[in-house]
């Protein structure tokens, strides 16, 4: 999957504006442009960042075939020069992302291009689409995670996935943002995020009775036995073949089973009838899984009813996030040299105020307080700008310029890492147990008041003085156009 | 893209149940499997059938290397026969497929595997994945373009799709279910999706004014200038500054502009005022395309306001299905080959009523009224079963059999066609544009209470008297389990 070439996955117009930028002789003015997203999907309090390596690979990979060109060349609306420059292409843009696993909020940048205009433009689409993909899904798994306190959560939606590459980083975004694993077997070979299952219903069917199903599972896999109970009746027929196994097969070898499985019904009730049976058996270590439709609401309700279950399998709402399966990361444009060399800010006004560009080349920060180690809030730079973490900052909102808070013994630490300079890559991605680990302990350093489900409390992302400024500078003349 | 090896991207239980069942000795058993779904998304009446082309060439590229069976023996829980059986996996199943571009119809099979147990139960994962995928968006895209009557829908959702794969084959979906193009290059690449682009935002942002953005545009592409005027304000300067350039630069080359897009605000408004601002300047030839977030129900909306829109640019809403983004195809064992070599019809039962199963090896069969070719109703039959055309045929619901509707003059034709023969391809895929106009047929034999948007008619899917008596029987002797 990682030798994929996908410089020709964008959207057509990024080539006629590549071809055009470099008609008009401005091709290699340096461009600035920012991802950044609105809102949070779900209503909630903050997002998860996935999808950094997948943006490593694709900028490193980055040409256009003999093919490819053929196939523009036989659209007849590009140049020679065009179609020579893409034959000799070379990636030559500064990159910084937020690295995988961060806690992101609306209005920051997540990631930034600046290069030459027609390759800055041109890599709008693939940086959106890994990205919107991969945080989507891992800030879904994060919320998932979150409502199964510590539980056991497994990905299991490949079959509802929307399309190949949705199954496989789906599930390996989702093993970033809290699943402890997947049933997806690719995402295994290839991402190395753990791959298990043991039956489905049709196992069951497959044989004369459950009973002989159950048994045949046990002979073969006596060590990983979870047996799928609901296929006939979970109560009369299913755990009670599941416990007579147990004792007629595994407790021979010497083997506890793992646990069982209810896949439909009533899961409150009949994992608290279960548990009871299993327990009474002489078998209170055999583990209950649920995976019936479930989502972080789902998974909330059936705790706060007492549902004694150990471990989740979550499919179609966690692989098509589907209570808000668009993530609305956007690509725009921030500031360009001028035809002196200067820098220029550009900002990109719409009557909805929600939809004004931050502008300029910035940099980012994140406030740490010294004692909690809990973030504080992030602060919007402009590029050049030195955050002195031995004197108070003060925060303010910048839309409510009133709403202020003083900030004294923080770190200050830069949000995005560098991934390429001049196009030369100068980051190595973690290993994802390195990612994984890091989203879990960045995660702590949030306030409960940002992650809770309902009305989460807005993160502060604030703008520095200076760009502040330059904000409201762009916002009063740009009435003149 | 279709020499992608897919024959890893299962989930892990296929592998498991596999080897159990070529463990315990019926693997070469024939087990028959059927694809089908139990509700239309959106409420809808109908759905539209799309992945067959993706499922051949799964089937015929399935496949394990060295990498994948070395990858499996580290698992440490498959046998040494099995993994010697996958290296010299053979294909040996039947498969039937209703053609892509077809309305579907809950509770009919519209993919039937029949083969040795251990491959038709593998198979699982990828026809529901893959089919589900296509269908869900060859359906969205349909009631779009129902929506639209008649005007250009053109998908634009690269950036806010599920994963690579999920924007290509998206934009490949769309197409069929009647997108007239698509912006991703990719698509239009590898399965000649007519893909198309002129500008974002960026552009005329790169520009010293929206003026100079536009006229370099003009100069570069006469032929295809459909200016983005929402940049700044679209009626005081973007709608002004379009046709100043149609003035100055393209009627001096004899060249018409091809239109204005609308990419934020009040569509409805904005595209009233702009098509009189266009018309008193002379261009009521002008075309005015809108492209934010829209989905059917905002197209059919904005045509009853009034608005002025030629075409629709429609993104994050179609390549997601974001309304409903699950299809929810099922794979359920229908029959089995038992120990004697009879085929023993399996059902699947659930407190559920919707969820029963329809056991046996089926065949389905739609009738057709032969005067006015308008459908009348699908037929389940055992697989044996012939129908004659020549006799009148009573269709009734499986559920209230009281009701029932006796049809003449009509033909009968298979809903299924067959892809593979024993492992060998026995069907070749249709190409793109003779798909989608199969589609825009098919889509006629379907009366307008099916297709409508509100409270839809169910269409007639019916059990013969035959196959019925075998659920029925089935029914009534699974309590004993």
């Amino acid at each position: 999957m990682t030798e994929k070439n996908l410089t020709m996955l964008t959207d057509f117009y990024e080539f006629t504006m590549a071809n055009g930028y470099l008609e008009k002789g401005i091709g290699d003015r340096t461009a600035y442009f920012d991802m950044f997203f609105r809102r949070v999907p779900d209503d909630g309090g903050y997002a998860v960042m996935a999808g950094t390596q997948q943006l490593l690979e694709y900028f490193a990979n980055l040409h256009f075939t003999a093919e490819d060109i053929e196939y523009l060349r036989a659209r007849d609306c590009f140049s020679d020069a065009f179609l020579a420059y893409l034959k000799d292409f070379k990636f030559a843009c500064d990159v910084w992302a937020v690295p995988e696993g961060t806690p992101i909020f609306p209005g920051e940048p997540i990631v930034t291009v600046a290069g030459p205009m027609i390759q800055a433009q041109f890599v709008e689409t693939m940086v959106l689409l890994t990205v919107n993909h991969q945080t989507l899904i891992a800030t879904k798994a994060s919320r998932i995670a979150r409502a199964a306190q510590g539980r056991t959560v497994l990905e299991f939606g490949s079959r509802r996935a929307q399309g190949y590459d949705s199954a496989v980083y789906g599930a390996r975004a989702a093993y970033i943002g809290g699943c402890h694993g997947t049933a997806c077997v690719m995402a295994d070979r290839d991402f190395s995020i753990p791959a298990g299952g043991t039956m489905a219903h049709a196992w069951v069917q497959m044989f004369d009775s459950e009973f002989e199903a159950f048994k045949a599972y046990a002979e073969i896999y006596p060590d990983n036995c979870i047996f799928l109970v609901d296929t006939y009746n979970v109560l009369k027929s299913g755990v009670p073949n599941a416990i007579r196994v147990a004792n007629e097969v595994l407790a021979p070898m010497g083997i506890r089973p793992r646990g069982i499985r209810l896949d439909s019904g009533d899961i409150a009730y009949l994992s608290i009838k279960a548990r009871e049976m299993l327990d009474a058996a002489g078998y209170p270590d055999m583990q209950i899984m649920a995976s019936n439709s479930l989502d972080e609401y789902l998974v909330r309700d059936l705790l706060v009813q007492g549902a004694k279950v150990d471990s989740f399998g979550i499919g179609e709402r966690l692989i098509t996030s589907k209570s808000e399966p668009v993530f609305g990361g956007v690509y725009k444009l921030a500031a360009v040299e001028g035809a002196d060399g200067n820098l220029i800010p550009k900002i990109k006004v719409s009557e909805n105020v929600e939809k004004i560009t931050t502008p300029h080349f910035k940099k980012v920060w994140r406030l740490f307080d010294k004692e909690t180690g809990k973030a504080l809030g992030d602060v919007l730079c402009v590029y050049d700008e030195v955050l002195d973490e031995s004197r108070p900052y003060t925060l303010f909102d910048p839309i409510h310029t009133w709403k202020k808070k003083t900030v004294t013994n923080y770190t200050a630490k830069p949000l995005l890492v560098q991934l390429f300079n001049k196009g030369q890559q100068v980051y190595e991605s973690p290993d994802i147990e390195q990612i994984r680990a890091y989203c879990a302990q960045q995660m702590e350093t949030l306030w409960t008041q940002i992650t809770r489900f309902e009305n989460p409390q807005t993160y502060y992302v604030d703008l520095s003085a200076k760009l502040w400024e330059v904000k409201n500078h762009l916002l009063e003349h740009c009435g003149a156009l």
